[in-house]
């Protein structure tokens, strides 16, 4: 372990003060866990007696770095693992920036932290210097202000910073870890186990270096890595937009959480869509340590009600959730209510929820304004919105019910409110709605911390994906088709032996790549047959009792495949095969491209 | 072109009764379109004036093999292509059995049918030999006698024969082309183009052998796709229960035609199952040429009113067509409906969907005994099947309307039926609903020859496939979070390099098989985490909202995912992963093979 590895584990008593530090190959098989997650996991598996309370000095809070952290690996970070307060489940919430690297340069793979300070207090690790400094002057500031006051008293701009806000001192449920403004470790209540440990934060300095094993081989494979990210078609995309970029994708495929989750689609989608944010508030990109995605977007609002307002944002949970999902249009309201919630320290995605909830409890009057300090909570009203994450960060009043999140909140308000409590585990569900794409619902039900989106996201395989499937079967397949391959056998034998047969009876030289595009090229001529014969866009539909009547019974009673989701698949189709979407007749670049032209003549 | 193909290609005009012989290699460019479907598709691009009638002199008939037909490929069979007389699209149905290999044994890549003779008449190849023999004595035979008589006349049991029944000759829409009993060009009405050129079959005899460009490779990949058929799960199955076995996979995930496609679970699927066709119909296992699936499954009927019966089936589409789609849950009836339309020469899925639809009118009012020749059309009357499929064969009466497929049925019937008349551009739908499954939609939709499920088939991606994705992704995304690799790059960068840049910085010598197991330890041990916390399948679930509230708006308006949809995800998802189906507890087997022993001990 003396490469990739900083080499040391931190570790420390907050009740006794005591700091420790191990050699990191003496605490944990490399080859069996990694790093990041996996030693988290292992030291909460077996440090944590069964059934603690989250917020008791007994949980063990883990800042977890891998092997790659630090490196020229393109966008290696760290996680904070531990006993989740929101769920009661194992927690490991990621967070960006540079910290992750700054801890491996100051010689550590992972800080762990137990116990519980009597009085508030930061940790101080500059390289091999640890300390446990009083934060008494800390307690009560913002995390914008945290990070720049331990700064400035420290005299050194470098310095990268974890902490956390009133909502972590507060002990929020859902209060998030916050790093240079704009990172935040968001889900699980990681912020309030902080607080629960009166550890306002972490502030690392470190010079060191990590060694790599094979320096040459390291960079080459980097450098690939790098190249391939660039030339990405969607991480293009992500490049200049950001997560944004999936509001109107998730708004048209009826997968985005609108007014607590009732709906899907969101008629002010627009408002919120990376062009309005791109036009109207960003001025910079940004990005973690090494990354050249740059996925984070800073932006200022310029003039009007929240004119001054700086935040990374809206990343697309963040629109949806406290932007549709509390019925709010306002792109400048969601992302002056982003600023909050990180200044705060509150995670957006379980704020969101929590505030959409009551929403839908006061609409339906099992709310009335007695029981929320006299706001009206309608959908859609910003206002509203904006004085209850305040309140919800010191748990004010009201705020003091929600912050214990949507799961709690619910069953004090009222048995009946549990329908429409939208959480898994306790962990208040991300902007993905499961109803358009069933595998997201395994995906919620299944993931390690309550409904998070991060475990598996099937999102693109159900959508854009069955589309790619359906494109890249039917090439390949025609293909097949050509050596009239059995059916049964086709993708077990797969289009490599295929190919190999081909070449060694024929003595062609066919690469894979002709294979599929012969198919390809075959299929575009069976369609040019059919054009000219008449056939079109027209006609590819389906019978109106699949489009127009549910299923009467069985494990998918009440389904039906609707018009717009076929028009939606035939729109993405076409774009995908460039066919014309109007007639669905191949476009002549297309056939230049498949040598179909003297075909076509 | 002196190796791999067969050399020439032979044609006949039947009006003329000339026939000629070209060099394959003049015919077409092999490296653009290989054979088979691409030869087919090209003749027909070429020679087919638009919109002519696909049952007129002016349709083409294309016997075509490709480059693998014939060698020790596994399975490599022959399509035949021509105009469709279902849909008027394009259409190359595919044939298994011995035929195509005979076909380039004799010298032919594909052996071209122009025009139509004045009187029945026979093709005979034999080698070089070609002959267009009168068949007036066949004229009127079932398919079975047509066989058995060209082979007893020529005095040669080994003759390969392609013919049609009574169905082909009387032009029935969707009558089929027949070899060796059982196996059939079934969709699209092939047989009836036949018919149309008064060609009651083709009869072949060849001797020769295919010239292998570079035989020693050859016979090494074609080795290697042998074991790899026989080592897969899927097809292990299918060579023990044939397409039979998806009857419950099917009926179980709402995927099940059931009286007309009205619904998608049919309560006495049990009844259709393999197991019940293993224990009391099959005798013996059949394949193609060169196949080692032997997915045939040739069965006999040992007592009752269908004692006797001998036919390979029932298939699954034969199965859920004629079977629960006409809401037939006899398995005895069902084989010999299967029987009666192979030897009458009629597509199952095409003569189950038409009386299906008849079924529907009648129960409906929309028909009356009046209109069925005095049959008591019910869902569920074997009997009235079985004198329909007789009626259809020969246009008798009723079966004269029948016969011209569910779509002009359809037409004649009324207006109103239009709402259930199950097709694609006039082809039938084959037995996969597309509720529970939507990209079957999309595939249906655009398949070239109108609703067929063999140009695309997400049936397995969107149902085990989607369960399969979430452990893969939970997998894969567990070990990048080890390496804390940012969400937004892991399936860029992806697992290759990943590994490669852990080793390279480490110098560890991980496989991509054992990063993957990192991440598959790491999610069991995460669980064993929350199993000690007292979490289990009883939590694994979601929101009520979710599972209840179908969609009020947007495309995919209606729908929800069911709790018996979640509950299938998750039966399928502990199975894949090793864990307890009743509590969601890792096994002790799986602990074992991650080593994750010590930890659990």
């Amino acid at each position: 372990m003396s490469y990739g590895y900083a080499g040391k584990i931190l570790a420390m008593d907050l009740t006794s003060q005591k700091i420790q530090k191990t050699s990191t190959e003496n605490y944990f098989d490399a080859e069996l866990f990694v790093g990041g997650k996996g030693l988290g996991a292992l030291i909460l598996w077996r440090e944590l007696k069964p059934h603690i309370d989250p917020l008791s000095p007994e949980n063990v809070l883990v800042f977890s770095t891998g092997p790659l952290t630090g490196t020229l690996c393109p966008s290696a970070r760290m996680c904070i693992v531990a006993k989740s307060p929101s769920t009661n489940t194992f927690c490991d919430s990621h967070i960006g920036g540079h910290l992750g690297s700054e801890i491996k340069f100051a010689g550590y793979d992972a800080i762990i932290v137990r116990g519980k300070s009597e009085r508030p207090v930061y940790l101080w690790v500059n390289n091999e210097e640890v300390e446990i400094c009083d934060a008494k002057h800390l307690w009560g500031l913002d995390t914008f202000h945290t990070e720049e006051k331990i700064r400035n008293e420290r005299n050194d701009p470098t310095i990268r910073i974890a902490c956390i806000g009133p909502a972590g001192e507060h002990l929020v449920k859902f209060a998030l870890v916050n790093t240079e403004r704009y990172r935040q470790a968001g889900r699980g209540g990681i912020g309030a186990v902080m607080g629960s440990k009166n550890l306002k934060a972490l502030a690392v300095q470190g010079s060191g270096q990590i060694r790599i094993h094979n320096l040459e081989s390291f960079i080459r494979v980097a450098k690939e890595a790098r190249e391939a990210i660039l030339e990405n078609k969607t991480i293009r995309a992500r490049r200049r937009w950001g997560t944004a970029r999936s509001v109107l994708f998730s708004s048209d495929r009826d997968l985005f959480p609108t007014r607590n989750f009732r709906e899907a689609t969101f008629e002010a989608a627009e408002n919120l869509s990376a062009e309005v944010f791109e036009k109207r508030f960003w001025v910079k990109h940004k990005a973690c340590h090494g990354c050249p995605v740059n996925c984070g977007k800073l932006g200022v609002v310029r003039s009007g009600t929240y004119a001054g307002t700086v935040v990374e944002g809206a990343e697309y949970e963040t629109a949806s959730l406290v932007g549709a999902n509390c019925g709010i249009s306002n792109h400048e309201a969601i992302v002056y209510a982003n600023m909050l919630c990180d200044k705060l320290g509150l995670d957006t995605i379980s704020t969101g929820n929590v505030i959409a909830f009551a929403m839908e409890c006061y609409e339906k009057g099992m709310l009335t304004t007695k029981d929320t300090d006299g706001l009206q909570l309608n959908f859609g009203n910003e206002e509203a919105l904006i004085k209850m994450i305040q309140k919800i960060a010191t748990r004010e009043d009201v705020g003091n019910l929600l912050a214990d999140g949507v799961k709690q909140y619910s069953e004090k308000v009222g048995e009946k409110t549990g329908a429409f409590a939208m959480h898994v585990k306790g962990l208040e569900l991300p902007g993905w709605g499961v109803r358009a794409a069933p595998g997201m619902g395994l995906a919620y039900a299944t993931a390690d911390r309550g409904g998070c989106h991060m475990r598996a996201w099937t999102t693109r395989h159900e959508i854009s994906g069955v589309v790619e499937i359906v494109k890249s079967q039917q090439d390949y397949y025609a293909a097949c088709d050509c050596l009239v391959a059995c059916q049964f056998v086709k993708d077990v034998v797969g289009k490599e032996r295929y190919v190999q047969m081909l070449n060694a009876a024929t003595g062609m030289q066919m690469t894979t790549d002709d294979f599929v595009k012969v198919g390809e090229r075959i299929w575009n001529l069976t369609r040019l047959f059919n054009v000219r014969e008449g056939f079109g866009r027209k006609d590819d539909t389906l019978p109106k009792r699949m489009l127009t009547e549910p299923l009467p019974s069985g494990i998918a009673k009440g389904q039906r495949l609707t018009q717009a989701q076929l028009d939606q698949m035939l729109d993405e189709y076409y774009e995908l095969r460039r066919w014309s979407i109007q007639t669905g007749t191949p476009s002549k670049e297309k056939l230049r491209e498949l040598e179909l032209n003297p075909v076509n003549s």
